[in-house]
């Protein structure tokens, strides 16, 4: 009996053409060629570790562009990143596609990946790839580095200052446009669009707020719930002053239609953190000087059972 | 205007009541409750990271039970961990269930994890969830430990000796009953069972071939797939004699039939590695010590186009 070898499925194919460039910098990711990276994770820091999905149908819609789904996915671990106060060092990437994806729609995403490197200074190590199903699934699981340990959501303390980066309510706009259930001008299409797929995650901030926060999280989920879960963590409630709240000057004019979908949409990938009262002007001058806008949108009161308080 | 807070969803409340459990042994996890962990690696220790999801309908068959996705999930990764020679440390999940899936099916799911941990002394430390779609999807990312290093599969030479530990083919075999391709007995049939959903990663064999292997895998495309990556990696070919193979007693009556499926399918999660020639004794003692079969199977000859050759 004599069996001839098999041959390299398409798929490990794929990886040494498309995904194996992307680990060149890390000699512990073995090109994608062993069965485990191995990491020197240096000895002053901490590693910190997290993981988000972009799933097709859920986390963008059906027929997003494969750079899209790419920047989403990257970015929406980024801000977990930046909520922690740590800067992006190396990442995981497990990628299922249906059969029928082709070698351009692949060479798309991994483009966009070495794009997204380059800007956020991070490396491929692993994870693995699958074809099958009806629609495109990935996960990436970040590794971060922090000197200075990092943030929590449990220090909200009465008496200290809410504030939010940036503008809210921009990713939930998007979505509406997405779904026609409102029609932007063509230039405000594109800024939601920008907003929603390609959010900007606030590494720096989060960075420079070491010191200064007593609780931070990104808005994933939306401001309220966001809010809600420092309250819970942190035993406190939160008091929003929801006229306060940063919009954009595309989202002004939906406010008085959409304000509450745009306070409950998710997806702004913008920090809510508190900070003592006497905190804020260090928080004046960071905003300054890293391009941000940072504003204070409400008070951290006595726990009560209301948890977030938005009037 | 009020807005009252949000409840937390049945997904948050899902996380704390079945997953947060899980994470209680490592104070950086922060009970589920932050954007990320934070983790302190042993200053003597390096980092081993790998990746592998379950999917149903795709990596386990359709209508799986929770215990065996979880058990088969774990799994996978560890036998990767095993093939570097590393012990297992912490581990992130990302668990994505069909709308449909109730507490129970969930609660069994960590039950599983749990037991899992147990064996092999490991601690969740994050992930995502979320709910959706019509089947499970589950990918599992491992972070395991070595003190000295790690195995690679780029080491073998000529003269070598090709070993696998325990046996071949019987998790393919289950994959054929499943089907109704064949029909063994009850006792044969939960034997295959058992080895397609919770196959015995080999982690203590895997770090005590430190210094002894030349090159290691793990068995999961399928042997001689899994030779064929030894081989390139190593730039040298195997010559594999098939009739040394190792079965099980319950596999050894579908040898004359099934030979070729047994060798071509995956998932045995056994360790195919490489040693050189007057290693043989001390891979006797240490198959001994570890109560784990070591059969040699074939020889590491110089490069050919063939990569593998069976006969």
């Amino acid at each position: 009996m004599a069996l001839p070898a098999s041959n390299l499925t398409k798929e490990h194919n794929r990886i040494a053409r498309f995904f194996a460039p992307l680990c060149a910098s890390e000699v512990g990711a073995f090109g994608l060629q062993n069965d485990a990276a191995m990491l020197d994770v240096p000895e002053d820091k901490k590693l910190i570790i997290t993981s988000d999905s972009c799933i097709e149908g859920w986390h963008v819609p059906m027929g997003a562009s494969m750079q899209h789904i790419a920047q989403k996915l990257v970015r929406r671990n980024l801000s977990d990143v930046a909520a922690m106060g740590a800067l992006p060092w190396r990442y995981m990437l497990n990628l299922h596609l249906p059969k029928s994806t082709n070698d351009e729609a692949v060479e798309a995403f991994a483009q966009a990946l070495q794009e997204e490197q380059a800007t956020y200074n991070m490396v491929l190590i692993g994870g693995d790839s699958t074809f099958g199903g009806d629609h495109i699934h990935a996960t990436l699981t970040m590794l971060a580095l922090t000197t200075s340990g990092c943030h929590m959501r449990s220090g909200a303390r009465a008496g200290d200052r809410l504030y939010v980066t940036g503008t809210i309510g921009d990713a939930t706009l998007a979505l509406m446009a997405i779904q026609g259930a409102i029609t932007p001008s063509a230039e405000q299409h594109d800024y939601f669009m920008s907003r929603y797929y390609t959010p900007a995650p606030r590494l720096e901030v989060g960075k420079a707020l070491q010191g200064i926060a007593t609780s931070v999280i990104d808005v994933s989920d939306g401001l309220m719930s966001d809010a809600e879960h420092l309250a819970r963590a942190s035993n406190v409630s939160m008091h929003i002053d929801t006229k306060r709240i940063p919009l954009s000057d595309a989202a002004t004019r939906y406010k008085a239609q959409h304000i509450d979908a745009m306070l409950r949409g998710g997806d702004d990938y913008e920090l809510l953190f508190t900070a003592p009262k006497d905190a804020s002007e260090s928080l004046a001058q960071l905003a300054k000087s890293h391009g941000a806008a940072i504003t204070e949108i409400g008070i951290v009161i006595h726990a009560s059972d209301k948890w977030v308080i938005a009037e």
